[in-house]
């Protein structure tokens, strides 16, 4: 049975996260309880959820690369576990940038951070002091993440190799984030750049960069890591197509998002941009209307038919199954060992699949 | 001639700071133009202005634990260089959790994003945007730091012994800003509160740390660790009251702030609470009703007559002169060289005794 696909695998990265977010947080709590306490905001979102497909990946690439591997050791687990350290500050900064009061169906951190102002009848702003509270906390994570990372235990060689996919895989999320809000903000309506976002934001560092952190660390040669970077890259942009068309089409039971959020926050996917390409005027002309607005249920409704009736929709669903295949056939190569590729076939369906 | 005071050091370290921004500018532009110009923000913020404390006192814990220094090597300069974006990245945050407009008598990143989309004409919330890409600038600039100190190319010996203030700094500087905000908000008026803030958020972060860390890379023993953390906490703590002090009775003019800007934000500084508990009632009432509002001319005269008349301000000097002497005693031990020695009088000096 491959390593990666071990239920006690997704423990053992939570158990390092515990330990890794305990130990910070007793430094926090050593400087004043009170801010220990707002600490804890960070550790119970970080270990109250999530899907970790960092870690995973990152746990795949590492499998992918070495024969017979039997248990992965502690100090590749710790490794791996640090990039979720990355994606909290990501969320919590995202959820700032985005005015979002839910995720993963509980309130945002900002929001948490707000109602501790409220509960505690302090006068002033309470919406501004829970802004603030987050981007430090999302600091403390990033900060967090890195040492994680480098005190890990793994070889000052093997260090040294997977430092550099996560150096690159830190700028380039930030630059896809940035893109990303410069688009929404500059009304673009091209596909080039929702591509850019998801090369850049989703797909570099959900996929791709975590397996070459992950075979960085195994020391594999360079056809694996080709081979694991062109399955990344095609899955990864695949997963960002799905979370567009559930940004519209999910169920905010499963996705614990109120049901069209990503139309409601002007988000300038790859769906709405193909739908703007094949859709009559009068309909793109809805589309640009309704984008960033409140977007009522009747306008919901219309739009969604808007992206079904375009052919946008299947046209993203086409693609989507093109990616997947071109990510299966990069790792039909002996460079990847046999528990890898079975490990990533799986993921690929989770990633691609998902209705959350 | 001491290294640390040589004019050129200072060169070298904007040098090495140049150096990885373009570096990293290239690569974000290679994502995306928009996003390279962008980040060009960051770039002038790190390179235009600033006393560049933080490099200046690591490169003196380095000196003041080599014998015969010669010239400070290219490695340890670039490891010491990498302070001024962590730096970076706490004034481009923080000016978002104070709303400032202006630093170093220009406009503060935040506001520059935002002109950005004024000038483009985007539709939308030109201030959201701008303080959604800081917060994004300053991850980035956070990120960049990490990748500067780690790939200095210090040995991996020494980066293994620095690492430990690195990280321990980067948890106490968040957690005393997180504090500050909370002391805000929580409109503190007692002394352990801006104690604790200034001791985490200033002493650690500023002076005692970057000492610290310089002697870790120099590879110091404990006598000349230990005489320089109790040197950097006292000086750290007096730069913070010269600062308080700045923040109401400084000349705009020289400290690139608006003047009072502290009662304005309703910062909790040990001056405002030592004035609190010196002055009489109905003062400490006008100074509760004041802080954190608009502040007129008259207001700020009367605050600045109280903070005087009650005491505080000699109080906070005769503080200064304290902690300044127990510095400049820590350093009398042969554990550090003469040079060091010269050099952390002159850091001392400068850092007590500025007007800006």
């Amino acid at each position: 049975m491959a390593s990666a696909t071990r239920p006690d695998d997704a423990e053992r990265v939570l158990d390092a996260l515990r330990q890794h977010l305990d130990g910070r947080r007793d430094v926090v709590a050593g400087v004043d309880d009170r801010v220990g306490r707002l600490a804890g905001l960070l550790s119970d979102f970080v270990t109250d959820g999530g899907k970790r497909m960092r870690p995973r990946f990152a746990l795949a690439g590492w499998t992918a690369a070495v024969q017979d591997t039997g248990q992965i050791p502690d100090e590749v687990i710790t490794a791996c576990a640090a990039l979720e350290l990355i994606q909290a500050c990501a969320l919590v900064h995202d959820d700032i940038v985005d005015a979002s009061d839910t995720r993963r169906g509980r309130p945002t951190v900002h929001r948490s951070a707000e109602a501790l102002h409220v509960k505690a009848g302090w006068k002033g702003d309470a919406e501004r002091y829970g802004t603030s509270q987050a981007i430090l906390l999302g600091d403390l994570a990033l900060t967090w993440a890195d040492e994680m990372f480098v005190t890990s235990g793994v070889s000052p060689e093997a260090l040294s190799r997977a430092l550099a996919p996560w150096y690159a895989m830190k700028t380039e999320v930030l630059s896809g984030q940035m893109l990303d809000v410069l688009a929404e903000a500059s009304s673009a309506t091209d596909e080039a750049t929702p591509a850019k976002v998801n090369r850049f934001k989703t797909a570099a560092y959900t996929v791709e960069r975590p397996l070459h952190i992950g075979a960085a660390l195994a020391d594999a040669g360079p056809e694996t890591v080709t081979a694991l970077r062109e399955f990344g890259v095609a899955v990864g942009q695949a997963f960002q197509l799905r979370d567009d068309l559930l940004g519209v089409f999910g169920d905010p039971e499963v996705t614990g998002k109120p049901s069209g959020d990503d139309l409601r926050e002007g988000k300038r996917t790859l769906l709405l941009a193909r739908a703007m390409t094949l859709a009559p005027q009068d309909d793109v002309d809805f589309l640009l209307g309704v984008i960033g607005t409140e977007v009522d249920a009747a306008e919901l409704d219309r739009a969604r038919t808007i992206l079904v009736d375009s052919g946008a929709v299947i046209s993203i669903e086409a693609e989507i199954d093109a990616l997947t295949s071109r990510a299966l056939q990069a790792i039909e190569t002996d460079a990847i060992t046999d528990q890898g590729r079975d490990t990533l076939r799986d993921l690929a369906a989770a990633a691609t699949r998902r209705q959350a």
